[in-house]
This record gives C-alpha cells, sequence and structure tokens, in this order.
C-alpha cells in the first residue's frame, strides 16, 4: 500500500507540479501528523518539509519526525518563497479553498515584483480525495469515536428528565465524552427540545424539556483526532400523531439510504434515495439539508451527499446519512449515523436504538 | 455614540464604497448577533440583510430581529450576485483575510462572465478596527470571562498536586469553567509541565507532573462570546535557580509592560518595553512569539503587539500582556493578563497571584 505522502506524490507528478504548498491544517495533520494551529507543508519528489514559528518547533520535531523542519519567521510570502526556491521546485500546487484572497494577492505581488521564475497553480481536492477512503487504521478510530458516541447517547437516556434545561443536557453528554476517552468534541453538543428542533444547528439554550415533544441530540466524540458524528431524536411520555408521523418518516427515509446507498453512486443518487421517501410522506420542502456529508479528522469533510453533488462514493469513506424534516414553530427530527463503505454497502458504525419513546 | 452599523457605513462612505458583504463570522455576529456557523452580510446605505440557507433561518429570525431575512440556496456566487445586484450598490467591499482565493475567484469568474457592472474592492480591517475598541456592555462581558477564569485558576491550586496527569489538571479547569458559566472554552485549555512548558501552544499530555518543575497553565472562559486569556507558570515544592530566575525575568518584563504601555503607543513599541527586560536578563533569544494580541469574540484580534506591529493601542481596546521564555529541552515560563486601555495606561482584567511556588 502507498503511503499518504507516495499518494500525494503520485498525484503531483499526475497533475504536471514540482511542488505542493500545504495550508490547510488538517491536511497538514493527515501528512505530517502535527497537530499544531499554525504550520505548513512544503512538499517536492525529494523533500518533505515542515515550516513552523517558533512556537511550535518542538512539537513539530515531536510530532513529525519524519518531515524536515524548517524553522520559520516573519510574514508568509517571505519565508515562502526563501524555502521555495531553495527546494528548487518551479511549479507548485496551493489550496484555493484554504488560502485567502490576500495571501494569494501578496504571493502573485512579490512574484511579479522579484520576477520569480516560481509559478502557483490552483488545485482542487489534492489531500482531501486521498483522505476520503480511510485506511484501516483510521476505521478503527472512527469505530473507537462512534462507540463511546453510542456510550454517551446511553448515558443521556438514562438522566434525562422533564424539567432539565438544554444547556444541562447537552453538558451531561459532552462531560461524559470527555471523561471516557474524548478529546475535545468536534462541535457543540446539539440538545434541542420542542420549537427548537427546527433550527437544526441550533445551540442549547435554558429551555425547559418538557414530555411529548421532540428532543433532538446531536454531538460527536473526537479520538486520536478522527470525529463521529450522531443524531438521535426522542420524546419523553406520549408523542402527538404528527411527532409519530413525521419520525417514522425520517426513520424510514434513513432506512430506505442505510440499505439502498452503493459504492459508485454519486452523492446526489444517494441523497435523492432518502429525498424520495421523505417527499412520499408529504414532507418534500421540509428537508432543507444534503443527506449527508464526509467524516473523518474533520467532522464534515469530503464527500458531500445532495443535490448536486458529483462525488463518488467508494470503498472505505465514511460519511454521514442523516435525512431531517423541520417544521418552523413546531419542532423537527432528524436521524444520522455515521457510516463506512464496504465492499458495495454501507456499514453503521453507530447502531443505537432509534425508537423515538423513551 | 453611534452604533457598529453606523460606524460601518460610515467607513464604508469614507472608502467610497456602497455596499459591503461581510463574510467572516465573528465579524457577522458582531454588527448581527447572529451565532450560527454559516452566514453572511450585505450592507448597503439603506440595507441591512443576512444571507443563511435554511438551516439557520429559524436561528436568524431569532437573533438578528433588525436585519432583513434572505433564505439563500445553491452556491455562494450565484445568490450574492443576484442579491446584489437587486440592491442596486455597485461597490462592494470584501474581506480578503477571509474569503478564499477560490471563492474570489469564482466571483470575478462570473463577473466577467455575465459582464456584470459589479466591482469588488478588497478592504482591510473595516470591522476589526470597530471591533477592537470595545464598547462598555463588552467589557462587562469580558470582565465577567476574566473573573470565571481566575475562580478557575483557584480551583486549580486547589487540586493540583504531583502524580497527577496534564491532561487531568487540564480537564478540571475546564470542567470548572463550563460548570460555572462559559460556554465552550475559546481555546483547548494548555496544561503543559516540564520540558513540555518549553512548547508554547502543547497540547496536554498524559505526562505525570512532578514538583520542583514548571506547571504552565494558559485557558480562558466565554461568556456571552467574550473571551477571556489568562496564563500562570507555577511549581510544585522548591524550584530550582533556573526556573526561579527565569521566572523572575519574566515576572519582571511582564510587570513592566503592564505599567509602561500607554495609548498612542504602536504594536512594536509595547513589545520592545518587555523584550527589553528579557534580554537584559540574558534571554533575549528565548523569547520567540509577541507580546500580545487584541481579545474579544475572536482569542486572537486586532491589536497585534509583536515585532513590526504598527497597529495604535487606543482607549477601550482589550489585549493580552504575555512574554515568555522557552528553553528547548528545559522548559519555559509565560504569565498573561488581558488588559483593557483605559483612559492613557492598561488596567489588568485579571489579577490573581503570580508567584511561582503554590
Amino acid at each position: 500500500m502507498l503511503t499518504r505522502l507516495e499518494k500525494l506524490r503520485q498525484a503531483l507528478s499526475d497533475n504536471g507540479l514540482d511542488g505542493f504548498l500545504v495550508t490547510n491544517l488538517t491536511n497538514c495533520r493527515y501528512l505530517s501528523g502535527f497537530t499544531g494551529s499554525t504550520g505548513w507543508l512544503l512538499i517536492t519528489k525529494s523533500l518533505a518539509g515542515i515550516a513552523v514559528d517558533s512556537r511550535y518547533v518542538e512539537q513539530a520535531k515531536r510530532e513529525c519526525p519524519e518531515f524536515v523542519l524548517m524553522p520559520i519567521k516573519g510574514n508568509f510570502p517571505d519565508w515562502f518563497f526563501e524555502l521555495a526556491t531553495g527546494s528548487g521546485a518551479v511549479k507548485w500546487g496551493i489550496e484555493p479553498s484554504d488560502i485567502s484572497m490576500s495571501a494569494y494577492q501578496q504571493m502573485t505581488d512579490r512574484i511579479a515584483r522579484d520576477r520569480l521564475s516560481l509559478q502557483l497553480i490552483s488545485t482542487s481536492n489534492m489531500v482531501e480525495s486521498i483522505r476520503a477512503a480511510k485506511e484501516p487504521v483510521e476505521i478503527d478510530k472512527m469505530t473507537q469515536a462512534a462507540q463511546l458516541t453510542e456510550r454517551a447517547f446511553e448515558h443521556a437516556l438514562s438522566v434525562v428528565r422533564p424539567g432539565m434545561t438544554e444547556r444541562q443536557l447537552a453538558w451531561e453528554i459532552e462531560k461524559f465524552l470527555r471523561e471516557n476517552g474524548s478529546d475535545p468534541v468536534p462541535f457543540e453538543v446539539i440538545a434541542a427540545s420542542g420549537p427548537n428542533t427546527a433550527m437544526p444547528h441550533g445551540r442549547p439554550t435554558e429551555r425547559v424539556i418538557g414530555t411529548g415533544e421532540p428532543i433532538l441530540l446531536d454531538f460527536g466524540a473526537r479520538v486520536a483526532g478522527y470525529c463521529s458524528d450522531f443524531t438521535r431524536t426522542i420524546c419523553l411520555g406520549e408523542p402527538d400523531a404528527t411527532l409519530l408521523k413525521i419520525h417514522t418518516t425520517v426513520l424510514g427515509a434513513q432506512l430506505t439510504a442505510l440499505t439502498t446507498v452503493e459504492a459508485g453512486m454519486n452523492g446526489e443518487q444517494a441523497d435523492q434515495l432518502a429525498r424520495t421517501v421523505i417527499a412520499t410522506g408529504g414532507y418534500g420542502d421540509a428537508f432543507g439539508h444534503g443527506l449527508g456529508h464526509g467524516v473523518g479528522l474533520d467532522v464534515h469533510e469530503s464527500p458531500r451527499l445532495g443535490a448536486r453533488s458529483t462525488d463518488i462514493l467508494r470503498q472505505g469513506m465514511t460519511f454521514t446519512i442523516e435525512p431531517g424534516i423541520y417544521i418552523p414553530g413546531w419542532g423537527g427530527v432528524r436521524i444520522e449515523d455515521t457510516v463506512v463503505m464496504e465492499d458495495r454497502h454501507v456499514r453503521p458504525l453507530t447502531t443505537a436504538r432509534k425508537a423515538l419513546r423513551v
């Protein structure tokens, strides 16, 4: 099996590039192991270097033993052009969705001013597409994160009761995750109740949780850098007919997607499988977001499952399947698992109960 | 007093702009109150609009009652040009340090393709410079965050003991912050010990804390969106002569800066006041980062205090003063307070004990 760096060098060669500047921090971590918050990689056929300022020199030495340490000082274009020129590479790939317009302008201004022979070439998903298909060691870490997430859900079920606030419940979940092996969680725990569940990404409030209403829990763990992403919608006491119908519709859509999404489909086709079920149930306009997104070192990464996504779902990819229905003023329901694409079908990393009543 | 929006409109007029596209999420929150993770503001002389996709429509309605809600769908350039053209504004300021090179290229491609009369104009710190000088209501929130941070430090002093790991101590601090009123903390708590303190931004490890060695604690709270940032270096048991000398030098540099930084200085001049003390102590090469940075809705914002910073320190600005000395292999010491610039001098928002021995 090719190493990550070998795969990237293959992609550079395929794209006629001599060098590649990694500005995206997650890509930097993926390739080098560096976990700091400021650092760049310079990759050529013969060089794998990490450029960090004095705050991160010690950390880079420890975390990236296979990379040449390049201590830097001062402004980005200054040190970059010195290092890039020194490396001998001329055609440098850059990451245009990560690099800011002002940084890019500083770079092109410098090239013009100093009449450098160096070229900057826009690329797309060079590292992201390698990252999307996970190695077994990555699936192991994601499985650990998923299992911890399920334990936190069981914990939430054991403590949730009418009278708690959303914030209290969210904190119970986060504390459990952190005290049982999670690094800082990949996104703020969502614990929404009643009408607040109509906001797919609402932050927990002081609202008191009641009976007979939707309670939406959306959270994930992070283990050795890898994320999980998980949602369940529950109800304390008796749900009314509307909540029952909406929950059943979402569950039907989710189970349909889990059983019918196949390798080789693109993101739009996968999305359509669940969307059809929701539209048939009469809630076509109430499923406003896409079916899912890749999960890995980032909680949102390639591939994307949704309208107009041409991303092909391939073996080893890990992504969410999370249809939802949201009715402003009333509330919403979402059910989400993180899955891995195996030979042909997806296998959910989380299988916790999906029943509405608790 | 002018409102934030009035100040921005004044700046637009001063820069000959008809419209302004806010892509930076913190700027978006500052101007509109929106706390979601995806949203844009479109500001003209007569319009203050917030553009959000379906996930955030309900949230924007609640949080931004004074803004026109613009529900959007699809790709960024598509909806932006439709809204921008509809507004009648032609010269649009954009935020080049926030907008990605690929988004900018999509926008300019579209302007060329459709022969739009619209112009995109790079701006610099339009909203950031307004944000830098805090209103009294903002200082109140930062004071609350600072006071909570000091209580968490007292808690840390009451629980720290030889035999704990860095991770355990970091979690004790974070748990205290969260259970006593902090929103998710603005950055991962740093609890480093022994040689790990040589990494200014090291993440907590499983290393067991011992006696006679530096223990560096760097953390902050977030209250109503506003951050604090605070560092102390302590020692359990007897420090050796090196640790004593380094701690005394850093403390001298910090106290010097606290008493001599004045309104009207620029960031480089302020930095120099502390740097001279450290250089005189013989550790000039070991203070590798700048003296400080602005703090507010972001934990790193304008102004910057360090080499080559021309930012002028003005009334109402809140920033850190945090000199440090780091010796690879041995360890490091940093002492940091967040301060507010008043009439002429700075007033620390945190005053917790700075003694080395605990």
